[in-house]
């Protein structure tokens, strides 16, 4: 981590773990360079996806076999609620929460797709109903803004009350609270690899599916990797017995490499240690903010109840995007999220106590200076 | 490239360019670990598809803002055909070559999904009657067991007279021979960029969409890249007025960091340059074939008009898989495509004439001495 720097959007985009480098010069000096197309079988290259997959699925409570690492996680999504979809024919309703967009946009395309229609509810909102008339419920582990964490267990018993199947989107869980998808009898889930856990920008998502669908998933994005016998060259789709049908194409390998080498970071310390942490620097925020910003007219729209938050803290004002910008001028850094939202989020495998006194204090100071009304803090950048 | 190894697999898996060590401990060292996530604007990460898609483009024809760069290449292969087949709605037939299996097998897909049919042909089957039933017609420029080379300007000319929509995959033709996607008019293509574009194993493949057609272009994978304004995080999706609308998630940022390197080897040859000695490497082997291998009952499966060939050759041979082996036990790495091709690909940037020569003296003394016929080569590797 660069001096003078207190990293709060580790939820964003996470640190780089000190393996990544070594890793990496290693992929390209000696595997890609060297060893070339070989690296396929001699470097492990091909059972990337499986292998990555396991160690992803140790974080998430899943047993080995059942996750597979690749792709975006938007075409994760895509995958996993058109295949989810599909094995339950007779329904013609998905039920998605109002999180993040791509989760609806995606939603909206395989509704389209399958001839289904769409509902928008807040988790807390599903309905023993809703559960019996929808195919697949498909929420957000935690919400992207306000850092809510729903009750997966509740809500996955209830979804299978009605018959439907449950899909999580663990992006903003994984890697900083415990997640339990065998335990809890979750059928599908999704998720990034580049908040939490440290994967680098853009690396590749995940896919989570129950041992007990994994032979009936039936899944759009029908790749040659995912087939039952990739170099059989065969002209029809036959897809693997196994996870490996969650392939698709050709994986990014020097992305999962460098995904590989950040995922060290989880040797050094369990989840219920890391969420132990969290808790404790997430309570201290919110401490901070009640008896310190309010004043300000800033508010903490995150839950504070502890098994209702994730590990983040978002806090509203309506001069958020000035604040946000002021704060990463004074080389914290945060960020924000329409329309009035300060996004903090807590790393907790490389966030100290005192880091978060000091961005507290930091805060603080732009807003009691009012540093965020400078005209050099306005200017809203593209990208956030 | 390793010592004492001519490597004809770069229509495979390309040779990794000085450039890429360095581009990627700049991409991890500074960019990600010290610049952390304001890399997305300070250094380009969010413009790395279009930036990409513009490089690639002027190596297949394209004029600027056509092509965009992310996913593997069977995610655009199902973008690309699921979006093509939506601006010819009234239309209910895919027509697709017997070559890659994965475009077979995302065709069948695209097909079950807006209940099309879908005709495999040899591209040179390809009937005024057919054209004018199909919605798309989607050919591989190059074969890629083969290595035949078809006649882009008159196939897409013939897709048009019938009203159908032509689109391209030119995994197995892209930096190594020249493809006019504007000047033939080409409505949509894709293509790998880890063969002849030297990307990187796994690198991000690439959507070209011809200008008149971006703004009708309706493409399943919503993800949020491809919003109209991605940090709106509005409700529903709007595709981006431009070539953008082709992006779906998170790109993967450090292989487009090693394929941006990679790349920068077309800086300095020109694509009619490499075709001239493409062409004269090709036609060596196919004259020694002939002369010296016949004999063994090897004969040249790719086509031996100049015009007709793409950058590689396949032998045909009962023996080509252990054939295989044998030649990569002597540093010879080519590859075998079942049931009987031996394929050798001629990487015009990297491979000189010496190296030809060398390899089919090789080839000629696993044949002479049946070194093949030793147990040790007889055993398939799961990946080859």
């Amino acid at each position: 981590m660069p001096d003078n720097v207190i990293y709060l959007d580790g939820n964003s985009l996470g640190a780089m773990h000190r393996d990544v480098p070594d890793a990496l010069a290693d992929g390209l000096g000696r595997q890609w360079s060297r060893d070339l197309i070989g690296s396929w079988n001699s470097n492990g290259w091909w059972r990337l996806p499986a292998v990555l997959g396991d160690r992803i699925g140790t974080l998430i409570g899943a047993a080995s076999g059942q996750v597979i690492c690749g792709d975006s996680t938007s075409v994760q999504a895509f995958q996993a609620l058109l295949g989810a979809a599909r094995l339950r024919p007779d329904r013609r309703l998905l039920v998605i929460d109002r999180g993040f967009p791509t989760d609806q946009y995606l939603a909206d395309s395989v509704a389209r797709l399958l001839g289904l229609d769409v509902i928008r509810i807040e988790p807390d909102g599903l309905t023993d109903e809703l559960a019996r008339r929808a195919a697949v419920v498909s929420f957000s582990l935690v919400d992207y803004r306000s850092g809510e964490l729903f009750d997966a267990a509740a809500i996955t018993n209830r979804v299978h009350r009605g018959g439907a199947l449950m899909l999580w989107d663990l992006s903003h869980a994984a890697g900083a609270l415990p997640v339990e998808l065998d335990a809890i009898e979750a059928d599908l889930a999704i998720g990034c690899t580049y908040k939490y856990l440290n994967g680098g920008p853009g690396a590749p998502a995940y896919l989570y599916v129950a041992r007990r669908l994994i032979g009936q998933l039936d899944l759009p994005l029908t790749g040659w990797h995912g087939h039952q016998q990739p170099f059989g060259l065969t002209e029809s789709y036959e897809p693997a017995a196994s996870i490996e049908r969650g392939r698709i194409g050709t994986p990014p390998i020097l992305s999962m490499l460098a995904l590989q080498a950040g995922l060290r970071g989880f040797d050094e310390a369990s989840i219920s240690q890391l969420r132990r942490k969290s808790l404790a620097l997430t309570a201290r925020v919110i401490e901070f903010a009640d008896e310190w910003l309010t004043d300000f007219g800033v508010e903490v729209a995150t839950p504070r109840q502890p098994e209702r938050r994730g590990s983040q803290i978002a806090l509203r004002s309506p001069h958020a995007y000035p604040i946000s910008q002021a704060l990463i001028a004074r080389g914290v850094i945060g960020d924000f999220r329409e329309p009035d939202l300060l996004r903090l989020g807590f790393a907790p495998l490389y966030l100290s106590h005192s880091d978060v006194v000091q961005a507290m204090t930091e805060l603080w100071q732009v807003l009691d200076s009012q540093d965020y009304l400078d005209e050099r803090f306005q200017h809203r950048l593209a990208v956030t």
